[in-house]
This record gives C-alpha cells, sequence and structure tokens, in this order.
C-alpha cells in the first residue's frame, strides 16, 4: 500500500468509529428531548431495541416509544438518559459498541437514579451510514446477562 | 483538490473537534477543582454563561463565579460537575456544540444528584483557539427550553 | 518536514490520545462485569492503582481487587462505575489523562450514588500498547488531594 493509501486508511477508520460515538452520544440528548424522528432515525429500518421490558423492532418501534406516555411522562417530570463514553469496534461496514448509562429522574422535586444501564450496539453501514441493527440495554442488578454485553462490547463481539 | 489535500482537510476537521470536545471535558475537572482562572479562560473575552438564575458575562464573570462562596462552599463539602461526551458539529469558525450532565454534591455523608443539565454551546476559534461564546445550562425538569437546548445542539444551530 | 510526514505526526496523535480515551472508556465495563484477567491487562506489569484505602502494585494485585469478595459483592448487588471522557495530553511513550467519576451501588432497589471519583492516570506506551503504570483515584469530598489530581491532571503532568 502507498504511503498516502495507507494514511487515508487510517483516517477512515478513526471517521467511523468517531461518526458511531457521535450517534451514541447523540441519543441521550434525542430521547430526553422527546425527538421521535431523529431518535427513530438513529436505528436502521428494521433495527431493534431490546431495553428490559420492551421490544421494539424498526423506526416506528422506537418512534412510538418516544411518543409514548411513559416516555412522555418522564420527560414532563424531568428524565436524563446520561450515556458515558463508547468504546466502539469497526470491522468493514459492521460494528459493536458498549456504554455505560444510568437514568436520572425528577420525582418529588429529588433526581433518583431510576436505573443503572449496560448498552450494547450492533451497528451497520447502510446508505453510507451507520445505524443501529441492535441494540440491547439491561440494568446492571447482579444479573449475568447485563455483564455479558459488557464484555463481550469491549471484545467488539 | 489533490488527494493530500482532501486529507489534510478531514484531520484538521477531526482536530478541531476534538479540540472542543476536549475544552468541555476540561470544564468539569476545572471547575470541580476551584480553578478561577483557568475556567475562565475557556470562555472568550466577552463570551457568556447563563445557567438558570446566574447571569455571566466575559471571563472575570466565570472568575467570580468559581471563586464565589456558593461555588467555594460546595467545592468545600465535594462536588462533582459530571459532563457527558459532548456532540460537536463545526463550520468554519464557528461551533456548536451539546451534552447533558449532572451535579453531584456530597450532603451529610451522602451524594445527591442536585441537577441534571442540558448544556448549549456556542464556541468560536479566536487567536487560533476555540473559546465558548456563549453557553446556556438549564435543568431537565420539562421545562421546553432545556429540551431545546438539546434539539437545536444536535442539530448543530 | 515533508507535508506528509506531518500529516502522519499529526494522525499519530490522534491515534495515541483516542487508544488511551478507549483504555480508560473500557475500565467501567470491564470491572462492573468482573472481567478479572482483561481489567488487569490495563495495567503495566508494575502498574500501581491507589483508591482511597486499596493500594495495589502489579495486575496480579489489581486482578485480587475485581475478584475479592467485597468488589464480586458490589457486582452482585448490582454497580456502576461510571466514567466521564477522559482529558489526555501525550509525551512520546508518555501520557496523563484525567477523569471524573461516580460509583453507583444498587442498595435495597435504590441506586445509590456511593462515591464521587478524581481519577488521575500515568500511562506509558510499552511493547507497543499504551498501559497504566499508576492511578491514583480520591473521592471529590473537599479534600485539597482530590482536587489536586485533577488540576494536574488536566494541565498534563
Amino acid at each position: 500500500m502507498s504511503e498516502l493509501a495507507e494514511l487515508r486508511q487510517r483516517l477512515a477508520r478513526i471517521e467511523d468509529e468517531r461518526a458511531i460515538e457521535r450517534l451514541i452520544a447523540s441519543y441521550g440528548p434525542l430521547v430526553d428531548s422527546g425527538s421521535v424522528e431523529a431518535t427513530a432515525a438513529l436505528w436502521s429500518q428494521e433495527g431493534t431495541y431490546d431495553v428490559e421490558d420492551w421490544q421494539m423492532r424498526g423506526r416506528a418501534d422506537v418512534a412510538a416509544m418516544v411518543g409514548s406516555d411513559a416516555h412522555q411522562g418522564l420527560i414532563g417530570r424531568g428524565c436524563l438518559h446520561f450515556h458515558g463514553p463508547a468504546v466502539v469496534t469497526v470491522d468493514g461496514d459492521d460494528a459493536v459498541a458498549v456504554c455505560e448509562s444510568v437514568l436520572v429522574v425528577r420525582h418529588e422535586s429529588r433526581n433518583v437514579v431510576a436505573r443503572t444501564g449496560a448498552n450494547h450496539f450492533r451497528l451497520r453501514r447502510i446508505a453510507d451510514r451507520w445505524q443501529i441493527t441492535a441494540r440491547v440495554t439491561r440494568t446492571l442488578d447482579g444479573d449475568a446477562g447485563a455483564r455479558e454485553l459488557l464484555t463481550t462490547g469491549i471484545e467488539g463481539r
């Protein structure tokens, strides 16, 4: 490979990783502001979001979650889906990312950490844009499944 | 554009975004350690900081906030201005960034989430250094203004 | 320096900083999933970890901490070592990084912010991989030492 081609490849890798980091860092602000369409657009057409007792498939399902009474109620009281820095592993047009999160909800003028989260993302480059094809979020309550999301995510699996 | 010039441009864009990410990630450590001058230096000469009931204009105002009895009292008890990863949009010498945050304050040997924050930054490259020209921080308590900071920030407005 | 050599140098700097950011962002997921070996491997052979009343030296000590009854008890109840974005300063094969953190622990079905943290890292490139040679973590409870970790970390000292 020429020196220039090698630089181009290294740069492209950083751009890919950063695009995914940005996508994940956008989730909290979008979902906490109740941005229905923009949140849904983070997922691919058939992308899934499995969060505890809520199973979504496709953008319409994600949009419905953001627009739901349950979520809009959280926003009305004040909520923060606070996500830490993602660790991203890119392999061609596929990627895996992982991060931790807390959900802070306002309750009677106090802020309560309602939930902690282990977040595992599968992403795919579709139509030149990274999109979530599968996200799984689990509470860190000692459950082995939640811990497994973290280890596989760090390993890029 | 030559191939080399294009690579240079892409690299410069990443450097700009990273410089701003670093600036924002520095805010918490600086303000929690009570670094008066270094915190103020994140702002431009006439930069503003509008946080709830506190309106600051210029570095002297930011320095006064960090040095104030109110803020030094927080530091003395123990506080953490914990900011998440920023989403940055650069347009030439101007930029917009957004991130979420929590303020954790120690209170009678417990740590209380005293406030959640939506943070919207306008920045400008001045004398070859990115500086905050306007920061607005609002509590996420259901208020439409706070939610608007998040959506405009993600859109780079 | 040729134009190409200069681009290469700037790119390498970003790669170094990002490798360290990734290493630090991996700590929480690894320690919260109880990954004994992978957590220990973030440190150098003789690397130290000084966290409040726990002094570790070498990977075996870090591994022992992760595997300890105290830490496994935290994981069993549910814990989140939530770290914010790191500010990294690289100087050749040495680096300094700083970030803030909170430890959230599940306690009787509530999530408690058990500790806030100022985290100062010294790292070294050894065998072509960044490794922690010294980490110091202190609670932000008004203590001058904790605040000093933040200021020196931001200054890259």
